[in-house]
C-alpha cells in the first residue's frame, strides 16, 4: 500500500444534478475536463433508467459486461478522477437497487439518468496520475507518478 | 447536468452516533432544524434491526414499499440534506445486508438502530434547495434556486 | 442520537492506493498507527481476490463468518477509525459484486486487495474513542468519551 496527502488547505465541494436523460460518464468527463479536475473523489445517489456495469475478468483481463435495462434507485455511486497522460480519466463503481430491492453492483461503464443523480464531487488541491499496470492491463493510480 | 460550488471555505463535519431503537429519518430532520443545516451530505454505517425501502415506481410515480423485518447491517448509507421551502428534507439510499450475506437497498423511508449507526456528515456553506419537479412527481435539487 | 463537531478547521485528506496481495484491514491499522489517526473517515472502491464478511448476530452477540472466495469488484467500502484505548480501530463496511452483478455485504472481516483498492482517508483535528457497551457486546463510538 502505497499513500499521499491530497490536501491540507482547503478543498473545493460541488454538486452536481444530472436530470433525465443524462449520460453520467461522458458529462462527468467534460464537467472534469472544463474545471480541469485531478485528485477528485465523488459520491452520489439518485435513479438510472438503464446501466451497464462490468465486472473485471482477472483470467481474460477485460470487463464482462452485465446490462441492466430497468428503473433501478442508485444506492451508491463512489468513484474518482485522475490523470491518465494528459485526459482526465472517471473511475465509478455503482451500486443500484431493483423493484424487489435486490442490490446489484460492478464498475460503472455506461448510465442513463431517470429522474436525477445527486453528485457530491470534491476537489483536492493536488495531482493525481494513473500509470498502465502490465499485470492487471489496467490504468492504476499511481501515488509516486 | 448543472453544477453549484457549495465550498471553497472550511466545511464543518459532525459524527452523529445513533443508539439502539433510534429512528433514523425523524432525528436527523430534528438535527438538521437545529443546526440551520443546509447543503449538507452524509455517509454511514452501522445496523438497523428494522427498516423500510422505497422503490420508485416511474409509472406510478410514487414509492413501493419494501420493509425488511430483520437485523441487517447498514452496509452503506449516503444521503444529502437541503432544503424545501423553509424545512430541511432528507434524501438518503442505503444499502443492507442480511444474515447470508446478500445485499438489498433502495429510498430509505423508515429505519430503526440496533445497536449504532455512525454517520458523519458535512455541512457546507451554502444553500441548496429543492424544487418541485413535474415530469417525476418528486422535489429534486435545483442548483439554481 | 449524539453528536460530536469534528471539523471546523481544515481537515487532511490522504489517498491510499493498495496493490496485489494487500491485506486490508492490517494495513490500515498500521498507516492509523504510523500518522497518529483518530476522528477519521474513508470511502474505497476497487477489487478484491476474496474477502471474509461479517454479520452480527444479535442473539449471540457475535459476528458470522461469510466467506467469498472468488474474485470481486469492490463497490463501496465505508469505515472510520477511532480509538478504543490507546490503539486505533477500524471498522469498514463492505459492499462486493460477483461476476454475475450480484451485491453482497458486510462488516469487513479481511480482505486481500486485486488488482487495487483506492481509499480516501479523512483525517479530522479531533478525538473520537469506542467503549466498551455492554447491551450489545461490541466497543461503539462514544462521541462524549
Amino acid at each position: 500500500m502505497r499513500s499521499k496527502l491530497i490536501n491540507e488547505a482547503s478543498e473545493r465541494t460541488h454538486v452536481l444534478v444530472f436530470e433525465t436523460g443524462d449520460d453520467v460518464i461522458p458529462l462527468l468527463l467534460a464537467f472534469a475536463r472544463e474545471h480541469h479536475l485531478d485528485a477528485s473523489h465523488f459520491s452520489a445517489i439518485g435513479a438510472f433508467q438503464r446501466l451497464t456495469l462490468g465486472y473485471f475478468d482477472w483470467a481474460k483481463k477485460d470487463y464482462e459486461r452485465i446490462a441492466i435495462d430497468e428503473q433501478v434507485e442508485v444506492v451508491s455511486l463512489l468513484g474518482d478522477i485522475a490523470r491518465k497522460g494528459e485526459e482526465p480519466q472517471v473511475h465509478a463503481h455503482a451500486v443500484v437497487a431493483k423493484r424487489d430491492g435486490t442490490a446489484h453492483g460492478g464498475h460503472l461503464l455506461e448510465a442513463t439518468v431517470r429522474p436525477t443523480l445527486e453528485v457530491i464531487l470534491v476537489e483536492s488541491p493536488a495531482h493525481l496520475a494513473r500509470r498502465f499496470d502490465p499485470r492487471s492491463g489496467l490504468a492504476l493510480i499511481d501515488p509516486d507518478a
